[in-house]
């Protein structure tokens, strides 16, 4: 039984944390994010009123009679089945908790170009993202790398990787907000990152994992565009 | 071995969901935020270079040994301890996707006063957050609690609960947002509580529990106020 990803079509935003982790379990899944129609397959499903649990927002993942919504919730589902999460239970609880961490700095580097909300363009509220931008730029990036660093620094088993000895969905999704943050805000990210060797030996040891590697050669794989999550405005990164 | 709550002195704000899954539970915890030096002993915590597990902002929860961040992470693990999440492992996931839909609720909300980030003063982004709270107003408050609302209306088993025919700390956790949203916008929120009668039901519910009841007779429970995440500001609510 295979799974079926439901996200919107052309954008990797937070489809791309659950790619990322089917593609290092290595199963079979169907991206109905590259199938034609793919915006009204998800808009059906999000207004089918037979759903005993019907996701808010995409993204959401279909599995057999399973059907879960919610980044953080589809990785512990996926975490738990493919060996991406520890058996230990607190280790578990641990790497969720570093997830959803990094959800809260993902929704912030969204809100850098949409601090009025996502009704309106980012042209629609420039000045306002310039300010939000900032402070971004200036405190939070370090504050986020720099915890993530300490953690790779404070554990007691070898490896580059949050957790453990082996990679989890926390290792996967870090590496994205990593080429995320270095996508939209070159100049901020690259400072920090120069500091935090952890964070940078992560981001390189994920990337050269034999199935992520050839995901991300592959054209399965979403590049960051305008339309995303992380954006590059060059007026935000000064 | 009693558990000990780290927070911000003062404020309801996130701690709440947490102090609503402890005394729902019934267990012995001791309020750190309530003791004198408070914020002093929230920041040495913080700032201890020894935990293998740092959290990244509180609250957190501190059980022997274990010390868990993230407000949802931590109703994951009192959930399971104290028969507050289902015993089926999908019932179980689908009320933490709940859970992390009521996050991101939260996150919106506190976003109302604060568009431009939490480094500024309400005062120093009004027109901003004028703005963004008339989009929470009119589009996003009727969002969420129709999709709380289809839930109650949608789920097999009777009782006014979210999930199941027991209550879950996604129910608590819900409670508390609408207390939110009554208490910072009430116009807005009123209008659209009269057309879920699912969750006006679930509050009531809630409420009327022996142990919240008394909670929230009780000086342990913080009144919302214009620190916390629900503000009411009433050119906001216009």
């Amino acid at each position: 039984m295979s799974y079926e990803l439901y996200y919107w079509p052309g954008i990797a935003r937070r489809g791309e944390f659950v790619r990322l982790a089917l593609e290092e379990a290595g199963v079979a899944y169907v991206d109905k994010a590259r199938e034609p129609g793919a915006e009204e397959t998800l808009l059906a499903l999000l207004e089918r009123s037979d759903l005993l649990h019907p996701p808010f927002a995409p993204p959401f993942l279909k599995h057999g009679n399973v059907l879960i919504g919610q980044t953080a919730a589809i990785l512990l589902y996926l975490g738990e089945r493919h060996g991406l999460a520890p058996t230990d239970q607190a280790e578990r609880l641990w790497v969720h908790q570093i997830q959803l961490t990094i959800a809260d700095l993902v929704s912030e580097a969204h809100d850098t170009h949409h601090p009025l909300g996502a009704h309106l363009y980012y042209e629609e509220q420039k000045p306002e993202a310039l300010r939000r931008a900032r402070d971004f730029r200036e405190n939070r990036i370090e504050k986020y790398l720099r915890w993530f660093e300490e953690i790779t620094a404070r554990k007691r088993e070898d490896g580059p990787y949050l957790v453990g000895d082996r990679v989890t969905y926390a290792d996967l999704s870090l590496f994205q907000v990593t080429e995320g943050l270095l996508y939209a805000f070159p100049r901020a990210a690259n400072a920090v990152l120069a500091d935090c060797p952890g964070v940078a030996a992560l981001r390189q040891a994920v990337a050269q994992r034999p199935r992520i590697r050839s995901y991300l050669e592959s054209d399965r794989r979403t590049a960051f565009n305008e339309s995303g999550i992380f954006r590059h405005y060059a007026e935000l990164d000064r």
